[in-house]
């Protein structure tokens, strides 16, 4: 792999979470170079191990067995070290508190309370490293009525209206085909996480003005040592996404609005919705401005319907939004999707058809992106995986490794961060702290 | 309102962008206290200001005509400031590099090629401020084939293989109930800029050991000038939400499986689907681990379940998976939402009902969790309104104001950030500029 560096490189990042979105919000910042530090149980390890489905191959060495490796595990914990701990021993609560003084960012998972109950909680974890940012994940929050309440993603994507409002009006809501909310907390984690950073390091007590006061005097007040405080950061599982159905409190505040599910059709602005080609792909076309349906109907060699009175502006449209969506639904599934594509893209058609992961990989604008990668792994052998994003001119960020083996990282990290000898690492193990 | 102070205080941010992505990302970095201006385009400014529903009032003055304010615009635009700018004149381009001179960070989301045709591309922004961070909104991204498209946050959705999954295998594919695509892209926009100015602030050049060296050479090279260096940031709609895909692409590189449309089922674990209450609700309800199942048979007095062949672990349960969503459809289908959460939570069953605003609105949790806060609006009235996601132990953040009338803050940043006086602005005005 080539070694581009991320803009994190030198951030320390100790994950306790398991499953997906303390995950999420890691991964993200281990592709831009932040050093993550798995911590797994001992023995069994992070839950995600046992997610299908998975690749098996031959176990290396003399008895030969069979061993299944999770995609889930390799693709999500990427970047990442591993190194077991055992939370709930004394002397695996003292460990973290080692690692702890040493890390800038910490993440958890567990359910509220738990991390206390270890003498792991942020009073704690402070006492010995008051500049540590806590991001603390869970499924509804470490405070309120349901706070005690076991919450796993899907039950987030209930609560948080998102799905009362997906799928269509004669057929049930429609779940999300991955774990939204529990990624989309994850990518909320990260961004507060290094915004606690930025104010930490950079904002908190901000350098004098150089031109306010003698020279002595300033390098004096810059080079002080300044605690730095770390803040701990709430996530829950439901609020993130919730916070992305942005306009729907206000719109049921003022107007009485209660958006329930309108299939695809968008209930604003029409034509947006998906069409079926003729060799049988769907295809998501979005008309919902004056001069894209105009461009639209000029390149569909309808010119006619701009003098419609059904659709000559997005009122009459989305008043004959049924009439709309027939004319555009019979042109398309005359066509291939390859005719649709071509005839109407040239000319600022926003379309495109709905892509599987073959379809993905065989995108040409995937490929020069590099939005998928190559990459060899001792479980897996060479294999394909996607890549980093968003795209930073200075600083990519980059695939180093796949998901760790089960404390593959112990003696590197209990020696770089915690000065232990491999004897003393030896003994942990034997003792099964670690 | 509250003033309560968020992490970002003092970062100065310009939003040249439209609709939904950028301002997704400016919207969190205001949200967080970060001074966020929005540079809009004269008399008719963002087009999301026209996207209904509309509040209608009666304007102020004599001549009382009726005024529609968009919620979307009035929520969306959320503690930023307004101000005009006409980009397409070479005063308005002038006038931007005086503010870029000023800013930390600078999102726009014009087609690939527009800054640059106006001379306010990377570049050119970096002459005027080189530690600029500059974060790129587009459908496509900054580079590649597809990149002059027109791309909006449906076509991104299709592209990006999410929708392909979504859904029912008998009917089309489910698009999602908001602009999904932008908003997950504006979320990885705000995480990359932060990370981008930690970078330029915290890691770029790190300072040196202070035991390393002298007294004076230590405060000598702590308070050397460094020039800090911004980048720029390629986020294109389509491949946040790919990066949320996170195992397709490996799983059809090494199994050749490609995900379709499973319904509200999980692919690799059962039970977790919705279902309808005898009242009429739909409930969500996950029982995807061993022991969630097993104290879900037992707290819906069940017990025999557990005894059954057909779900003794998660292999039996899936490929019985019918006849175990039989089996909890009729028992939750006798029940009221209400007798079924009674029953199911305390003894930690994973069950929630799925919400409207009405619900959202109503529940004593969101309450708790300050996530529907109450403002005052000039235009809108006594409003509620989405609160502040995520949680921060010491800068909570707040919502001071809703959005702003087109250039309301044309006197405050041109005079604080330009030094402009009020003469010069009213000139501006004149010429059309602002």
């Amino acid at each position: 792999m080539a070694t581009a560096t991320g803009p994190l490189l030198g951030l320390k990042v100790l994950d306790l979470s398991i499953i997906v979105a303390g995950g999420t919000a890691s991964s993200l910042l281990a592709d831009f170079g932040a050093e993550v530090v798995k911590v797994e149980r001992p023995v069994s390890g992070d839950p995600l191990r046992y997610w299908g489905p998975f690749k098996s191959s031959q176990s290396p060495g003399e008895t030969g067995g069979i061993e299944r490796t999770s995609i889930w595990w390799k693709v999500h914990s990427r970047n990442k070290k591993s190194v077991t701990l055992d939370l709930n021993r004394p002397e695996g609560q003292r460990l973290l508190r080692g690692l702890a003084r040493k890390a800038d960012l910490l993440i958890e998972g567990f359910r509220p309370g738990t991390l206390e109950e270890w003498g792991l909680g942020p009073t704690d974890l402070h006492r010995v490293n008051p500049g540590l940012v806590i991001v603390r994940f869970s499924g509804f929050g470490q405070t309120g009525p349901y706070k005690d309440r076991a919450g796993f993603g899907t039950i987030a994507e209930c609560m948080s209206g998102y799905i009362g409002m997906t799928g269509f009006p004669d057929s049930p809501p429609v779940l999300p085909p991955i774990p939204l909310a529990d990624e989309v907390a994850g990518v909320f984690g990260a961004m507060a996480g290094m915004m606690a950073l930025y104010h930490r390091d950079v904002l908190a007590e901000p350098l004098p003005d150089p031109f306010s006061m003698e020279y002595s005097e300033y390098a004096a007040a810059v080079v002080k040592p300044r605690v730095k405080r770390g803040q701990v950061i709430d996530v829950s599982l439901f609020e993130p996404l919730f916070r992305l159905c942005i306009p729907h409190i206000t719109m049921f505040d003022l107007l009485g609005i209660v958006r329930e599910r309108v299939g695809n059709d968008f209930p604003d602005a029409a034509p947006r919705n998906l069409y079926l080609t003729g060799d049988g792909r769907w295809l998501g076309l979005s008309a919902t401005s004056q001069s894209t349906w105009e461009s639209l109907a000029r390149a569909m060699g309808l010119p006619e319907l701009l003098k419609d009175a059904r659709f000559r502006n997005n009122a009459a449209r989305l008043e004959n939004r049924e009439a709309l969506n027939q004319v555009l639904q019979k042109w398309i599934g005359q066509r291939s999707v390859n005719e649709v594509m071509e005839q109407l893209v040239p000319s600022g058609g926003v379309v495109a058809p709905v892509y599987t992961s073959a379809d993905i990989v065989a995108d040409p604008h995937y490929q020069v992106r590099q939005d998928i990668i190559e990459i060899e792994d001792s479980e897996l052998g060479h294999t394909r995986m996607l890549g980093v994003v968003p795209k930073f001119s200075d600083t990519p960020g980059s695939v180093e490794h796949t998901g760790p083996r089960l404390g593959e990282h112990n003696y590197e990290v209990y020696r770089s961060w915690l000065g232990y000898s491999e004897e003393d690492i030896d003994e942990l193990v034997r003792h099964g702290v670690i």
